[in-house]
């Protein structure tokens, strides 16, 4: 339930208010140097409250390594780590206990379990992401060492009204430096994605975006028939983050209206090596990778958190209004750029370690 | 790999070409009684060859259960089935043997394992769907009898540039009977939709599409955490279909340019129990049903066999011209309603028995 | 449920009375040349009917392989095969439709799932055991490939109050040709073996027995820790057999009455490789592989099926006596040399493929 | 590769001298009251260092549960919980980096890794079933509401030349009270294996021993068919624990030299329920529990670690010798009592679960 893989398998637990969150990585490769700056910088890319964009909850999300190391390298062991809870303020959530939030996993997790840790969203928090970007550290750092040339990068490519030019998708992937709080490769979209993000946190709304993700690299071979393929591998990962609602790869949606003779890649020759004209399957045939960069697209909704006043119910089935207290996150989709990154190299670690 | 679920399991296995197909169901509850008429017209929906819009290519499908059923009642033993492969032509694929054909899995196959069963596309021809479908076909019959009001519908909602309006999908997927070749519920379209993949098999081209698929009754709290959840399991699965390049549920991609305060699904009550007053969220909130109808919408591109020219290189690196032969299909996704009908049955069957 | 293993696993399937047993390997090795004349033999090595210790049926165990081949040559999609059941005599057990069998799973079954398949045995009949041979042989089939110094030997090593002698097992491993019915290498002891079955025979009774098992040539690290020991997954292989009632490893039982300096295996150089004086530990450490000749014993209970008149009760809870008809095997020790054997390569093979 | 379980899953990590050992028990049901006290005192009955004749290391474990409680409550979140390693002396291993101890899996794992935690066993130290006492004491809470008549006990039933009479199985389990440091019930024979102990440990010698295990209350129906029975899912469990050489049920070994008459257990009525005349099956048939008591034994081989001087060799080949410094612990089998105890709830609630 809350583990994702087969070979290389992440277990995460915690809830956003309870002592901890953590993950264990079993199946990690032995004799993997872990460089714990690394692991905290991409730790850090995660958290929120680094800018005016973003929520003002200062995590500190200092990771202790339990297990699985000696002397920094990796043993074959499950690698256990955990991050402390430390800016809890439970308090604010009294009044939500007896009250279901709106598009919230409150009222299905209860339903399901017959109890729920109500502070701050419990296990159904966006804090839980944190132990898989730590996880996913870990993978890319085993890639410096199975796969040298295998590049993951994701950036905001969507955030409400404005979306980047999907034709720069490849571009943005290898030039990009992700220097504005909303990590959107167009630097002047970027700024306009700013503004709109402002606008909203003072009309107490929120807004909807998309994530896209470029791994270059990866040679042809890696994946699995049937249900394991590789994008229903990466479709499985994306759908797990907090308020992704779709995924797409290659041409995705577009597809459905293409003519087979727009869509197909033809193949051929280049320097001695097989390749493609185009890479409308973004990568990816039947499963399995054709040596061609990946390319797919994740969409979020808005935050449903929001300060405007909304129609609920509470536990007892009466009628009411609520309004989220407090300074609230009117974008999650910069933050979740890190952690699509993150599921990316733990999925394709997986899928290449099960390849070879 | 060749395995869906986790409580109840499908394992697939065959290729287009061999002597036969076939799926071992396990996990699946005794006492179900197995109609097997039912079953053989859950079969029939998937065949090609049913009409002027889809393959030539005339497969008779006839199931044969090898174990698990006493007097047609299940006994909690795995339920194996085979389909014979009848109508095969391996000759015809005489001439693939060391060619790649663009945009199918041909190449990447090779790469992974090192040999390729190049007749027919082997495990990865669209006829491993067959036994998916007897095996949806199974779960739908448990659910007669655990959940006796959930209904899973599955209709095309796109063709090439012709899409049925989302907001009479609930509509459709309580009125409608797929009595046309396309399987999609707007008669009007449906004839153009038609019309459109007539003009596509003169000109040897194919053409994309979507499915959309609703859950009516399923009660609020089936579902999983974090990495199973019940949309997570749903996209893998979806993705795991030929041909498959995206999955959304609820709003979809269209979240991304929402505000919360649109997208934001408030409760209220009625008649006594809990409900929203919107279902942009798509019956599933936290990775849990919220006793919303289930909602969501997979895309397909278009079939990679067409009958015109392009370009592609031999096993030997020799680039070369292909073109295929005989009659081919130029849109799959009517074959594909009830492939997504039969995987929803056994993703939220697998759901419901871990969710008890 | 029905599966075995985790990369490489057997999926088996079919009742003893039902259209036909088999199995899905899934995960097998791309580019393995399947030599059907070595699995057919393998399979007739389980076969009762084959001599006067064994049981009077006979089964034909033709094997046809449906999927997961090209020309002879494994393709790493699953390999599916059945077994038809052509020596039925389903009528035979009529009378037993209602009655418990004393020490059979009747009672257990019906309890566990509320509807029995009671024509012999159904899912819990040693026919079971036939897929499980034709995969041991596909997985001995890919070492020779893989590991071609691996030799996997099972005999009989008790039967009754016979007994071999534990400090000739590697002898016995190295040198035996199961040339009698009893499959013990003693040829003295073998005929006396051979001698009491035939006098239980006369009686309507039944012997328990015992087989070892030698691996020779596994080299150092293969296996996993903690849980997926490979002395824990060749235990729960062993106690999946039917009839099975213990597994022990180098000392086993025997080393509870041992002193460590009696017991534990001194490191020594021995050509300049690393060796141990001593075997007490059955060529497994931690979980891991030692490079020392792998030795374990599996114990088994008298065949339940016996000739006199036992107690047992009806359905509907009456008191009553029953006596099985017809002819029975009063030892299936022999029969489980060949299974011991298939489920030693099918262990091995899967932690050798997670071991790499 | 560190996960038991199916339905309810046991990850565990650490190394003896690591910063912490722990584990995630997920699929935990929820609403679970979880009495600290209890889980507490079945750490304590592992622990070390309680008595004259186990070692005399001072371990805390002191057990901080991090997840998936809410105010003492389970919430179907996992449950993650930690212990730090605070009696570390990892110099005290210096001496063993280059040095393969004996009967240890120091020179399997670094085979199989290419790298070794060699301080104090690393991830094979004994210490790595501290995490199985807590999640196992939360299976016994899960059944104190689930199945309130269940009740597992264990009791050293051997130690060296001193053996319980297996006749009085039943009467131990149910009239015991493990009052004596060598936790067994029959307080004469304790007396005599402390002795014998206390002997060993002058001699610096170590000897192997027994556990029996009696589970009363078990309802008939739980259990699994063909690879995941009851008993071999307890097979696996035990054989995981560091030292066990074997695992028996019902009869075990002593099954293979009786005749079927003798080992077979006829059914009859009592008080107007099926029941058995004798339990030779030792509770299970077919991978199914039938109602009687389960009753199993594990076999442990001696402590590798002993004081006398052994052959060995370095990791560059040199042969050498050895002698282990400091208190060593000639006997472990008392410490695995509680963790035969706490596996046998582990496994048997994960097949309640998936048996319902």
């Amino acid at each position: 339930m809350n583990t994702l893989g087969h070979i290389l398998t992440l277990t995460t637990f915690g809830e956003s208010h309870g002592p901890a969150i953590g993950g264990v990585l079993d199946g990690f490769p032995s004799g993997i140097t872990v460089d714990t700056d690394y692991v905290r910088e991409c730790m850090q890319r995660r958290r929120p409250g680094q800018s005016a964009v973003t929520t003002g909850r200062q995590e500190q999300d200092e990771v202790e390594f339990l297990s699985g190391l000696l002397d920094g390298v990796s043993t074959g062991a499950p690698i256990a780590f955990i991050i402390r809870n430390t800016d809890q303020h439970s308090s604010d959530y009294d009044d939500l206990k007896d009250m279901f939030r709106p598009s919230h996993a409150d009222y299905a997790w209860e339903q399901r379990y017959g109890i729920r840790d109500w502070r701050g969203g419990g296990r159904s928090s966006a804090r839980v992401t944190a132990p898989i970007c730590v996880a996913g550290a870990l993978a890319s750092l085993a890639f410096r060492k199975l796969l040298p040339g295998l590049e993951i990068k994701a950036f905001t490519s969507q955030i409400g009204p404005y979306s980047t030019d999907p034709s720069k998708d490849m571009f943005f992937a290898s030039a990009m430096t992700a220097n504005n709080p909303v990590r959107c490769p167009d630097q002047e979209l970027a700024a306009k994605m700013e503004e709109y993000i402002q606008g909203l946190r003072k009309e107490q709304d929120s807004t909807g975006g998309c994530v896209t993700c470029i791994v270059n690299g990866l040679p042809a071979g890696i994946g699995n028939p049937v249900f394991d393929k590789l994008e229903a591998s990466l479709a499985k990962a994306m759908l797990g983050i907090n308020a992704c609602k779709g995924f797409e790869y290659g041409d995705g949606f577009l597809s459905a209206s293409q003519l087979g003779s727009q869509h197909n890649d033809s193949f051929r020759m280049e320097e001695g090596r097989i390749t493609t004209a185009s890479n409308h399957s973004g990568g990816i045939q039947g499963g399995i990778s054709n040596g061609q960069p990946i390319r797919f697209r994740v969409a979020f909704k808005p935050t449903p958190t929001i300060g405007q006043e909304q129609q609920t119910v509470t536990r007892d089935g009466r009628e009411t209004t609520m309004a989220a207290k407090g300074r609230h996150d009117p974008c999650v989709v910069p933050r979740a750029v890190p952690v699509v990154e993150a599921l990316t190299a733990l999925v394709i670690l997986d899928q290449y370690l099960s390849s070879k």
